[in-house]
Parts: structure tokens; C-alpha cells; sequence
């Protein structure tokens, strides 16, 4: 969306930019000493980087002087065949002497030299897609110059060696192994392996072979005129606008209508130019806690990069405020000023240049999502931002962090193999491999980690067990997957390079080998996996978080519900804030104790007879079950969904579990064995499921709609509200639902006159077939509410398997195929527009149609955001999801209403 | 649509004619004497029945006189609270006394009686929906008058018997089983068992414990007032209209806007009242061979159902012309007439009492196909209908009958099971239970029919060598059908009642068991399976089929092309009229011989050098293959589609063929087993297929795109024209196309200059997921042309896996929930709109888009009919089904003519 957004801005600029520039042919834009010729809204003509630059100069910030030559100039270089329009050197030229003015210092000068640094920029962020070169402007009398201005003859010839380097590898195409190659020999030579152990003589004598090489190279002497290193280092940028590598990411992230690069020519600041220098990173507020508290560090006689490579260990702050007081004094005067200007929580990068403070960059700060609340919320009662600014600064996704346990930052950990992140959290527990040993050491007060290839509906127990989940194979949305994320379960799913040994009860991955019984550790936020035991915290909500999720429900005009299949899911969903239940899988119940049993033998049972005695033993344990939901629910809507998976799934597919069951059945294995091959499908997801079942045994789904409208009338009974929603799942023409409509309303009327009381209900269907959100208007004509199943429809939609995705979906997000995983957030230009259509369609014929969703995509903000759009009245979520989507819903609202504007 | 088409007309005259009615309140139309208030063109007011009945007096036949009670009537009789409108009354008694005028008879006189019938008819046909009454208008004084009339006691009372039987059933709801009971002790009281040594005694004692108990089971006696009988059995009729089978019946096949059943009141003839009454059934041409000559049957002193019953054998007609020579020449006149009248051959039924002709009914005769052919050019020929009428005339679907083997139907049949008519011809062979076999067989010259619980990709050698093909799982899309149906080789599919048991080699089916080695016969057109050896009689095409194949072509705009995967299917199907190849399918290429060798090993390779080492081992054999295939098309557009189904289907899935890879490929069998695993998934048909591996592992295809355009150049070279189109499947996103077909032109370029010679060339891609016809807008950018795969576009779109759909499906049919299987006939609403909207879309972006279909659905009539409605520019099918689709072609412009008038 941003990407669009930008795009078209830029392409109308283009044609007034270009016809404009023609006449005043400005090419270059300055920034220093406190004023800029432009600002941050010129990211288009500027760059992002350039853009910035020129704000932070212009609001105060002591930012290293220089000037930026525009993205139209990078475009006439291209159409006058490489060459610089007319003007344009003088330009630079008359710049450069601005910028020595305001540096103090003389580009190319033996006494008091001024060096720069060339960046691209382009309007877009393309990181890593385009060139640099530092410490541009060196050449053998410059860098004595260097040598006595620092006092520090290494340093000087350091960065020579780096220039050329630089230089040569990004304007002269030498390759980076020709100076490695010299590096690393001479290190040999002397023995020595770290660059720090080189002294300036070793240096002395790299930078002159670098030199030689560079003439082998490219048949050209190293250029020593600093005006020459810049026009080729400048052309050089403007080139790699067009490599390749550019295009290509340009082409794959859609990026289109840009004209080009900017050029950035800054003047380098060096931290490590003895004791009055140094180097820091820090943030306005607390990046953890969120807390109000300048924070960060500082190194002395340092550059930025000896802070990453951490070999020295940077001080706090407050030593700066020692040492330093009056640079101190002046860094939190900028702090202030960064956060009055961009109104939220700053990341800044200065060095400090022999006393002389320069900020480097400032962005927006990485937070956690405890740090993201906190700081939105206070900066309310700051009075910088509004509530609705407050709910669109905490990104949705990350409150996943609040609600799960984490693991302790503090300790380490080995992480033996990445997988999906499937289900939030942090667990830790001993590894079993199926679900009964799961269940028998959960009982017996063990933490267990179920680890499975896959899991199926036979696993719901030993899953419910388990601490946490780890498969071997399947996607996001794989059953292992969506049921953890149900329960709130940590999960990490399809992790590839697991190889399970269920006969030897251990798994081994990248020479790892972990028995049964040993401790895992997973997170289900990251995906990983460590070998070992790790301590878990516990979150806690603060006032904030409730304060923040209190103005999004003001805001929001979106319901949201929750996918709960039991009293308990229920109660943790309800104080989560679910306002309804948008799907309650009738089949979880189904695998329970003794009921398995019953649906068995209705399974078994080759005649309408004997099927319906089976389901007559399951009445009174399924219409309990909703008793239990309908309670704990208090009068909000439950939508109910029918059976729905194949009944395969119902069966054991293992012939020792075959086994058990024909003893518990009391028939031959070979009648089971017969009927699971009967029952055998070759793509299940197409098959004989979902409302077919109930065309197909129509005693299933009348014993379904008799055992919640028996609970909804007892329930009522006892005085309390009950609004039951009947959902037929997998229809794809009305007249499905027609005969199925019928059936369970004769069913209705036998309870009604039975229990001589009457429950309001409804009847509706899920859209979760191409065909039914394409005939929504016929559907709706029987249908009394619509419920979007995005699973199905994006899996019928694409063609996708979500269990078998796994094999080239990657391939597809890599090359840009997709943004993102479509099982993830919905694909909105395909699915999305399938959707658009059900939802038009079906409110053509009932313009009072109640229309959700109860898909996976119900807790992703980006498809809130789009149901948001697309009107309909709620989503649906698993429980722990619930704040994530009441928190998008919100940031919906705010966004329509800002496009609005 | 003929329903629709009726509804609609239904729904504009029920205002019109309902207003009109309550002034003019004429409830009563009289047929007879050659004159008659009705005709033909007022169904929905008089019934079908009706207005027929009046049609055929109005031209000068001989119908028994009678009169209808209209539509209205009944609407206005359920308004009323089922009584009589006021005047109907007097309507019905004015129009009886012109009915015995008529007849010459007097309706409840004792001396010269006469009877009628009384029976529904509806505006759309609803066989045995509602109600009848016969020999209405006896009492016991009037059967004396019958008795004296037709001089036959034992008829007489016979009618009596049966009036009171089916008066009691249909008007009083007295079960038909209380009658039987009657008749029954009768009989075994007097130790007969045919109805027929009943004497009239018997009959008479028979009626009078009839009437008794009429009266124990309504508490009234039998009405002997004929005008009471009337009356009630009108209101019976009436009444009938809304019992409970009818309104199902109706909803089932969703005939509504009817106001209700016209009631027929006819005069009863009887074509038993001795030596100068008969009757006979006839045709006015031969309806097996279509020649002009009267063909029929006679049975003298006999009514019709006497002629059902076989208990007699009719005389053919030239013995009437000896009989009752007058007679004869006033059926050959009524022959004419009626041929006249109609323009197409009649299937009339008549009845002679005592020598008076009666014709009671003349309908459009059933015929062979050859008939078909023949009748409809020499109508043309007799200038009674023009051309495009005659193409109307034949059914398509009906030719196949004329291209493929049919059983001699001289001999005696023993069907032991029925399965789909997967793909058309008879077939009679060697049971063999695998491919090999099959193909050993075959090579000893024996005929075989392979017989499988389902085939895969591996048999493919086996089904060619086989005459026919017979699976127990799988439906009418299933491999084994789809596969057959493009060979033109006789399949029955899916005969799930078949227990085939491959250690044994046997199969058995209801009691019947089929060892290997033992003959059986498939009739592949029915989906019967014999047991034993039957003659078959080749297809012999004659010049009058050529005529109509002639005119169609004139006539049609759609072009007809083929699928076919080598050189001798090519042939075929330009022999059959194909104008291209629609659809080339390059994995059946990959089967054969050592290329599967090939095949194995780049799918063992786990990197892309070894992939591409064994492609380049592919690229000479399958450029052969183009070769072969662009020499016989004769510069005819070839559309090869790019490799599309999942890996895993190239390998062996049964351990003794691993192994047998194993030894080949000179890797451990483990290798094999563990890429099987690895290439497993849960829903195939959604997984890694298609252009998702041209994505993964973009050399498959590469190697493909050089192979075709090499092909091509050497073909050219030759001097011969070639059109290769290169077909990308499974395309869901545009950026999926663009890659691939980047991929392909960089190739295509390389070929044009390594070869220095240049052809013309598209690149497409198949229209089949849902997604791509959602945005066949932007996918029309990259694409040159579309190809709509319906068979995996009903799949996905309908959430039906073609492979496991026969489990429901059937239930989905006798439902009504589908008219015709998906699979065979496009599903117009569901998937036809998305069919439309990409037809749409993609015109809007490329008007000049070149679009065809290539699912099965192309050798669908009413497929095809949609396929020229929605504007493609070709239908592809199998080779066999061209002539199908070049007459629907031309079906499909004349109807639409007709529509625009």
C-alpha cells in the first residue's frame, strides 16, 4: 500500500518536477550550519536519505554539512547518455565551497583536508541495492594532512586503504577479492590475524600495493585529484541506480515510476580522533520498558563501528554527562527537540569530532511491545500525539509479545533449528513423541514438548498436554498450527531438517540428536528451537495496555469474536475481549473420552439406522458441551459450526490403533481397516466434507442442530440470554443449503414444541468455496448470515494446499510472488476481491446480511484492516488474537478516516 | 434453460391471462369432431397434454373428443379453498353433452354408455407425478350397457373392477393394497394365479367386495352419480397438484411459476371390443436406420397394454394393410399428415374400436444416431426443413455412437456390473490386472482389457495396449477416463462394486468372480460391464454424416481443435476435422522407455547441475516428439502445455518397482523411498505442480521452451509451416508468468540465433485456478492468450476433487443440486461466471486475446454452446469428440440466431 502510495505521488511529480527543473536547472540541494534547502517532504526529488538530512538540519540538529544532488538529475544523466547536464559541476563546485565553509576545513587541502562520503538515496528505501564510498578526497599529500590534523598516523592510513578500496571495488568494478587478497597476505607475512595488529607502516605499504593493483586492474593510475574521485564516484551511484541487482529488487518489490537516485556528498566526522572524540547510540525513552528516561551509550575515541564490533565496551550515558557535561547538555537538548519535532521515541547515532557534537541519524525507535504501549500512552498525556495517532504508533502484531510467556533475555541459548513461527510464546519441557505419552507425563506432573511429523485431530489431547508443539512439517495454517494457536499454545511448525525417529523415539537435526525425555526449549514468536532447558516469563498486562486497548474499542466499528471450541476457550477469549463466539468447531469435541467411541461406530454403521443410533449416544454429550459454551458466553452470539472434516479423520490410521479399536468395537480390524481405505481420499480438502456429510447423512447434522438448540432452550431455562448461530460449513450452491436449511428448521420446531419454549437463532453458511462467493446473491437468499472461511477459500482460491505450500511457498515470497504468505494475511488482490464480491453480492439481496469472518486471517492486522474495508460486522480470531484484532480494527477506522481527508 | 425459458413465459401470461379469465371465465376447452378451441402454443394454459390433444384434432386427426379444464381453473380452485369457481359447473356439463355428441354416446346411459378418463397435465411434463382416473362413469346399471355394448361381460366388468380400484386410490386415498388383497384371495380361493382366469362371475363378486370395502375404508359409498365420479376425481387432480411428491418434484427440478394442472377429460376408446378393434404403435420412418419407410406393429382385439405385456405378439403393419386395408390407408394419410405437420419423424400410438381409427398420441420419435443423421438430410433433401434445422435435429452427444465400436445387439449380454460411461465403444477382451501385462499381452497378440482399481500415469503403456479399461474408483474426469477418452479407447470407470484382489488376479462383483486370462466385455457408452466374449461392429461413417458435417462447418464460428500428445493422435483428430492442437500434454511424453530414466534421475538430483544433466539427456527426445507432431499439424497452431503435474508421479510407488529404480538408477532403494516421502502431500492436486515447478526449478521448463522452438525451427527447415503456442499451466499471479515467460524468451532468443532462422511464436498460459480468472486483467498483461482449463477450475472452484467427488456426487444428482456432473457439462452459474468474468477481463486489457478451452468440457454440447456464447475463439477436446464439438459449434450459432429474432 505504501509502495502504491508513493508511486503515484512520484509519478505526478515527474511530469511538474521535470518540466520545472528544465528552467531553474537545480540540481543540487544544500544542507549545513542549520539551514536546508529542502525538507522532508521532498523525498522524491531528494531521497529518503537526503530528505531527512535537509529536516534535521533545518530543526536545529547539528548534522555533518553537505548537499544532495536530486533524482532528476540521475535521470537527465541517464537521458544525455551518461553525462552530466550543463551546470551542473558548477553547482557541486559552488556547493563543495559552501560546505568548506561550514566544516571549517578545505576539500583536498594538505593542512586541514575536508573528506566526504558519496551515498545514494533513492525516494524508496532500497537497502543494500546501491553504492557508497567513504572517506572520499584522500591522495598521498592529503593524508598527511589527515595524519597531523588527527594525530593518529594508523587511522589516516586506514582510511586511505579503505578509500581505495571503496573506490575501487564500486566505481572501477575491481573486485573485493584483489584487496582482500593483499590484506590477507600481508597479515600472513607478518603473522598476524586481526587488522587492529597492522601498524601505519604495514598500512603504508597495503595502500601502495592497493595502488598497484588498482592499476593492474583498470589500466589506470589511482586518481589523485579529490574532484575527479568525486564526478567518478557520483557517476558511479547514478550507474548502479541501473544495475542489475537494482532493477531486479526494483522488479520484485514492485517499485515503478521512480526516476532515479539521489546523491548524497556529506562531510565525514571521525569519534576516533583522540580523547575530545567519540562515538554513541542511544534512545529518547527506554527502548524495553517504554520509561521516559534518556538511554544509550557512548565510547571514547571511538568510530560507530568499534561500538558494533564490540571489542571495547561502551559506557552509559550518565559517564558522558560526567566527562562531558557541556555535549551532554547539548545531546538532551537534541533529544528534546528530536522528540517535540518527530513526536515519538527517537534512535539516534552522533559522534562527537574533538568536542564538536554531530548527529549522524535519527529514526523512529525500535521498541518492545511493552516499551511501544507505554510510550504511546504517555505520550497522550504529554499532549504530543492523540488517542488515535497513540493506537496507529503500536503495531498490532507485537502485543503477541505481551500475552504470551517470553523466554529470559539474559540467558544464553542454542538454537538447533528454525521453523515456522506458528503459534506465539515460549515454552520449555522434555520431549515425547506422541500424543498418549504426551498426556500420561503431562499427568504425571511432567513439562512435555510434543514433537510430531505432522499432527492430526487424533493428537488434540496429547496437544492440549503438551508446554508446546514442534512438527516437522506443515505451514502456518497446518493443523498443528491452528489448533495451538486456538489454545495459545507455543508452536513451531514445519521445521524442515528434523528428522523423527518415532521407533527410536528421537529426532536429529544438523548433527543434534535429541532422545525422548530430554528438554526442548521453543519459540513460537521466532520460530526456534534450543537444545536444553530455558526460563520463561510470565507476561503481565499493565493499566496501559488496558488503557490503549480502551480507546481502541472506542474507536473501532469492527466486532470481534473469538474461534472457541470449549467452555475454557471461551472464558479466556471473553476476557480478552471476544464479544462473540465466530466459530465453535462442533469436531474437537468429537475425540474426547468415550465419545470417539460413539462417532466411531456411526462411522461404522453402514445404514441410516444405525447411524443414528451411534448419534444418539452423542446427544446428550454434545448438547452438554454447548450448555457448557452457551453459559460461560452469557448471551453473546455463538456460531456454531457443523461437521466438518472428512470422517476419515475420525479413524485410527496406525494398525496398532486400528487394533485397539476393533477390541473396543468389538469387530475384526479388517472391517475398520476396509472402512478407512473406503474412506481413503486422494485430496481430502476437496472431498467428502463439510456440508456434503450432512447431504450425504442428513441424521448427522439434524442430531448436531437438535443438541444446541436443546442446550440454548435449557440454558434459557435457568434464566439466562442464549443466541446460538447454526453455520453450515463448505456450501457452494443454495440449494445445499436449502435442503440442509430445511431439515435442521423441522428439527427446530420439534424442540421448540417439545421444550415448550422457543431461543432466537439464525442460520447461515460459511463462504469458504470459490463458487459460493461468486453466487453470494443466490446463497443469500437462503442464508441469514455469511461467515468467511479464508482458509478454504484462499487454499481453493490460489490452489493452494496449505499443508503442502510448504515446498515452493518460500520460493514464491523470496522471488515476490506474494508480499506475504497468503495463509497469513489475506491476498487481497485475488482472495480479497473473491471476497468483495461475496460480501456486494450477497447484501444486494439482504442488505441487513451479518457478515464476518472466522478464517486465520481474522487475527492479522492487515486483513482486519481489509474486512474493516470491505464492511463487514466482525472477525473472528483465536482467543490470545483477540486485542491484536480489536487493536487493528481501530487503526482501520483511523486510516479510512485519514484517506478520507 | 427450457425450464427457465417456460417460467418465464409462465410468469408474463399468468397476469395477462388471470385478468382476462375473470371476464371471459372460460375454464373448459373442447377438442374433437377435427375441430378444437386449444392448440399447441397454449401450454401453460391447457398443459402440455391438453394443447397437444387439441392440436392434433385442430389438423384433421382422429382423437378420441374430449375437453380441458385450464390451468386457471386450478389456481382458482386452491384460492377458493378448493371449491369451483361459479360457472365452471355448467362449463364442464355444456362441454360433456358436445363430448357425447361426439362420441356419439351418452355419459352414464345404460345403453349405449360413455366412459372417460380424467388426468393431470401440467405446463412441463412430470412423469407419474399426479393423478389418473380411467373408465370413469360406470355404475351398476351402466356396466350393464358396457356389457351389452361391447357384447365382453368379462370386459366389462374387468373396467368396472379397475374404475373402482383406481377411483378409491387416487381420489379417495384408499391404499392400493386393500384392493390387491381382494384380488388376491380371489384368485387363491379359486387356485388361479393370472388375473386372466378370473371369469366374470368372479369379477362381478370381485366389484362387490370392492364397493364394500370403498365404503369400510371412507365411511361412504362407492358415488354412483358419473357426475359425482366427475367431480371428484376433478377435484383429486386437482388436489394432486400440491401433494407432498409433486412440490418435492417441483423444488427438485425447480419448476416453479406454474399456476397448476389442467385437467384432461377424454372419451375412453377401447381397442378390445373384438375382431374389428386393435391396436398398435408406429413410426413414420425407421428409426434404426432412419429410412423413409412406415414401420410398426399391430395387435388385433387388443388394448395398449396387452403390446407391453408381451403375452401376445403384434403383427408387423403390412398385415393390417391385408386386414382392414381401409384402416391402413387412413394411418398412411394420418403418416403424412402428421410429417407434415411436425416436419420430423413421429412415434404415434393408436387404437381401433370397432373399426374406427383413434390416434392417441404422436410425438417426436426416438432414433439411432444413423437415423438421426439421416432423417435430418433427407428431410432436407424432401424440402420440409432447411439446413440449420437439420443440424438442430441431430444430438451431438449422440455421434458418438457413430464413431466408436458398438456391441452386435443381436447377442445375448450378461451385465455383471455398472460403472460410469467413462469413455464411449465397446470393448471385449483378456482380463489383465496391470500395465505390464497389459502390454505383454497385447504384444502376443492377445486383445485384453486392463482392469484396475484406479490408474495412474505409470499404466499409460498398459492402457494403450488394452482395448478397454475398468476401474473400480474414479469418476468421469478420473486419470483412467481422461486418459482413455483421448486415446478414443472404450473405459468404465469408477465401478465401485468391483472387488479386485491384484495378488489373486481376480476381481469380483455380485457373486461373479473374474479370474486373469477370462474374457469380459465394456460397453463404455452405457458403463456396463459383461461377462464373457461379444461381437463388436465397427463404425462405418456415411455421406450423409459428411453433409452435416459439411453444413455444421459452414455454420459455426467457434474453431474445434484437439488434444492429442503424439503424432498419431494429431492424425486422427485432423481426420475427425481438428483445426490445431488446443491442448499438448508434454508429461505423457515422459513415460515412455528410457526417457522415464531420464525423468527419475533429474528428479533424484538434489541440485540444479544435476537437474540440468539429465534434462539435456530429455531435450533430443522430446524436441523429436514436437517434431513429429508439428510435421503432421501441418502449420496448424500446436499448443503444448509446459510439464504439469507433481513430481511424485514420475516415481514408483510400490516397493517391488522402487526397487526394480533402484537397480536401474544404481542407488539404494532408500534414496527412492525417501524422495517418494519427501514428494508426498495431503492434496496433490493443490500442491507443488504446474508452473510452481517451472518457478522452483526453472530449467524444467527451460529445457521444454528449447526443445519446442528447436522443434519448430527444424521443422521449418523442412520447408512446412508450424505455429507452436507455449502454454505455462497453473498460473495463479501474473509475476508468476512474467518470470517463467522471461525465462522462456531469453531461451527462445537463443534458439533464433544458434539456429539463425526465426518462428512465429505466442506465449500463453492456462486460465484453471481461481485467483487467475479473478485477475485475468492483469494476468492478460504478460499473457498472449488464454486457455481455460475446466477441469481443475471446477475442482477448485466447486471445492471438488474430480478423484473423490463419486462418493457424493451421486447424492448431489438425485438431489437436483446439480442437473449434470461438473465435470462433464460446465457448471454455467458457478463456474461459467467465473469463465465470463475472466473472458472479461482479459478482453479489456488485450481486446484481441486469443481465448479457447481445453478442460473436457470442450467436447460438451452445452459446454460448447457457453463457450460460443461467452465469445472464445475455440473449444479444444479429445480427438474422437471433434465431430461432437464442430456440430454444438453450429448448434450454438443457430440457437443464438433464433434468440436475437
Amino acid at each position: 500500500m505504501a509502495t502504491t502510495a508513493i508511486k503515484k505521488k512520484n509519478k505526478t511529480k515527474t511530469k511538474g518536477a521535470a518540466g520545472s527543473s528544465k528552467k531553474s536547472a537545480k540540481y543540487v540541494y544544500f544542507f549545513g550550519s542549520g539551514k536546508a534547502e529542502g525538507n522532508a517532504k521532498m523525498k522524491s526529488l531528494l531521497g529518503g536519505k537526503g530528505a531527512n538530512l535537509a529536516e534535521m538540519t533545518s530543526i536545529g540538529i547539528p548534522v555533518p554539512a553537505g548537499f544532495t544532488i536530486t533524482t532528476e538529475t540521475c535521470a537527465q544523466f541517464y537521458e544525455l547518455g551518461s553525462r552530466w547536464p550543463q551546470g551542473l559541476e558548477a553547482q557541486i563546485r559552488a556547493n563543495m565551497a559552501k560546505l568548506e565553509k561550514s566544516m571549517g576545513a578545505k576539500f583536498g587541502d594538505r593542512d586541514n583536508p575536508l573528506l566526504v562520503s558519496v551515498r545514494s538515496g533513492a525516494a524508496v528505501s532500497m537497502p543494500g541495492m546501491m553504492d557508497t564510498v567513504l572517506n572520499l578526497g584522500l591522495n598521498s599529500e592529503v593524508v598527511q594532512g589527515l595524519i597531523i590534523k588527527t594525530e593518529n598516523e594508523r587511522f589516516a592510513w586506514d582510511a586511505y586503504r579503505r578509500f581505495i578500496q571503496m573506490f575501487g571495488d564500486v566505481v572501477m568494478n575491481v573486485e573485493h577479492e584483489v584487496f582482500e587478497h593483499i590484506l590477507e597476505s600481508k597479515k600472513e607475512q607478518l603473522g598476524v590475524k586481526l587488522d587492529t595488529e597492522l601498524d601505519p607502516n604495514d598500512l603504508k605499504d597495503i595502500v601502495r600495493q592497493y595502488k598497484k593493483a588498482y592499476q593492474d586492474h583498470t589500466g589506470e593510475e589511482f586518481p589523485s585529484d579529490p574532484y575527479e574521485q568525486l564526478k567518478k564516484s557520483i557517476n558511479a551511484v547514478f550507474a548502479s541506480w541501473n544495475n542489475p541487482r537494482a532493477k531486479k529488487y526494483r522488479l520484485l518489490n514492485e517499485i515503478s515510476g521512480l526516476m532515479g537516485t539521489a546523491v548524497n556528498v556529506q562531510a565525514m566526522v571521525y569519534g576516533n580522533m583522540g580523547n575530545t572524540s567519540g562515538t554513541g547510540v542511544c534512545f529518547t525513552r527506554n527502548p524495553s520498558t517504554g520509561e521516559n528516561k534518556f538511554y544509550g551509550e557512548f565510547l571514547v575515541n571511538a568510530q560507530g563501528e568499534d561500538v558494533v564490533a564490540g571489542i571495547r565496551t561502551p559506557e552509559p550515558l550518565d559517564q558522558m554527562q560526567k566527562k562531558w557535561p557541556d555535549i551532554y547538555k547539548q545531546l538532551v537538548a537534541i533529544r528534546a527537540r528530536l522528540e517535540n519535532h518527530y513526536k515519538d521515541m527517537q534512535d539516534i547515532e552522533f559522534t562527537v569530532q574533538e568536542k564538536k557534537l554531530y548527529l549522524l541519524q535519527t529514526r523512529n525507535g525500535k521498541r518492545t511491545a511493552a516499551a511501544a504501549v507505554r510510550i504511546a500512552v504517555e505520550l497522550v498525556k504529554e499532549k504530543r500525539i492523540g488517542q488515535n495517532e497513540a493506537i496507529l504508533r503500536v503495531d498490532p502484531k507485537q502485543l503477541d509479545q505481551l500475552l504470551h510467556p517470553t523466554f529470559n533475555p539474559k540467558q544464553a541459548k542454542k538454537c538447533i533449528v528454525k521453523g515456522l513461527p506458528a503459534s506465539p510464546g515460549a515454552a520449555t519441557g522434555k520431549v515425547v513423541f506422541n500424543a498418549e505419552d504426551a498426556e500420561s507425563w503431562a499427568a504425571s506432573g511432567e513439562s512435555v514438548i510434543l514433537v510430531r511429523i505432522e499432527t492430526s485431530p487424533e493428537d488434540i489431547g496429547g496437544m492440549n498436554a503438551a508446554k508446546g508443539i514442534l512438527t516437522a512439517r506443515g505451514g502456518m495454517t497446518s493443523h498443528a498450527a491452528v489448533v495451538a494457536r486456538g489454545m495459545g499454545k507455543c508452536c513451531v511448525a514445519g521445521a524442515g531438517e528434523v528428522k523423527i525417529d518415532y521407533k527410536a523415539k528421537q529426532f536429529s537435526v544438523g548433527g543434534v540428536t535429541v532422545k525422548q525425555g530430554e528438554f526442548i526449549s521453543l519459540d513460537g514468536s521466532l520460530g526456534e528451537v534450543y537444545q536444553g532447558q530455558l526460563e520463561t516469563i510470565e507476561p503481565e498486562l499493565s493499566g496501559d495496555f488496558a488503557k490503549l486497548m480502551k480507546w481502541a474499542d472506542q474507536t473501532r466499528r469492527l466486532k470481534v469474536r473469538t474461534n472457541a471450541d470449549t467452555p475454557h476457550d471461551s472464558l479466556v477469549a471473553r476476557k480478552f475481549g471476544a464479544e462473540g463466539i465466530g466459530l465453535c468447531r462442533t469436531e474437537h469435541m468429537f475425540f474426547e473420552g468415550d465419545r470417539i467411541i460413539a462417532v466411531r461406530e456411526m462411522i461404522l454403521a453402514d445404514n441410516q439406522e444405525g447411524r443414528e443410533k451411534a448419534l444418539a449416544k452423542l446427544l446428550p454429550i454434545q448438547r452438554k458441551d454447548f450448555e457448557g459454551i452457551f453459559t460461560e458466553m452469557k448471551g453473546l452470539p455463538v456460531t456454531v459450526r457443523l461437521l466438518d472434516p472428512p470422517l476419515h479423520e475420525f479413524l485410527p490410521h496406525e494398525e496398532q490403533n486400528q487394533k485397539e479399536m476393533a477390541g473396543v468395537m468389538n469387530v475384526s480390524v479388517d472391517v475398520i481397516r476396509h472402512k478407512v481405505a473406503s474412506l481413503h481420499e486422494f485430496n481430502p480438502m476437496l472431498g467428502h466434507r463439510g456440508c456434503r456429510l450432512g447431504i450425504s447423512f442428513p441424521e448427522i447434522y439434524k442430531m448436531q442442530a437438535r443438541a444446541i438448540i436443546e442446550a440454548a432452550c435449557n440454558v434459557k431455562k435457568k434464566g439466562l440470554k442464549v443466541l446460538p448461530e447454526i453455520m453450515i460449513p463448505l456450501v457452494g450452491m443454495k440449494k445445499e443449503l436449502d435442503l440442509l436449511k430445511q431439515d435442521i428448521e423441522d428439527v427446530i420446531a420439534d424442540v421448540f414444541e417439545s421444550k415448550k419454549t422457543k431461543v432466537p437463532y439464525m442460520i447461515g453458511t460459511m463462504i469458504e468455496i470459490p463458487r459460493a462467493a461468486l453466487t453470494a446473491d443466490k446463497i443469500a437468499e437462503t442464508a441469514q448470515f455469511f461467515s468467511f472461511g479464508t482458509n478454504d477459500l484462499t487454499q481453493m482460491g490460489l490452489g493452494f494446499s496449505r499443508d503442502d505450500a510448504g515446498s515452493f511457498l518460500g520460493a514464491y515470497l523470496e522471488k515476490g510472488i506474494f508480499e506475504k504468505d497468503p495463509f497469513q494475511s489475506i491476498d487481497q488482490e485475488g482472495i480479497g476481491y473473491l471476497i468483495q464480491l461475496g460480501v456486494e453480492k450477497g447484501r444486494k439481496v439482504r442488505p441487513d446480511l451479518k457478515i464476518g469472518i472466522c478464517g486465520e486471517h481474522g487475527g492479522d492486522p492487515a486483513s482486519v484492516n481489509f474486512c474493516h474495508n470491505v464492511g463487514m460486522n466482525y472477525v473472528s480470531c483465536s482467543p490470545y488474537r483477540v486485542p491484536i484484532a480489536r487493536l487493528a480494527a481501530a487503526q482501520a477506522v483511523i486510516r479510512e478516516k485519514q484517506k478520507k481527508k
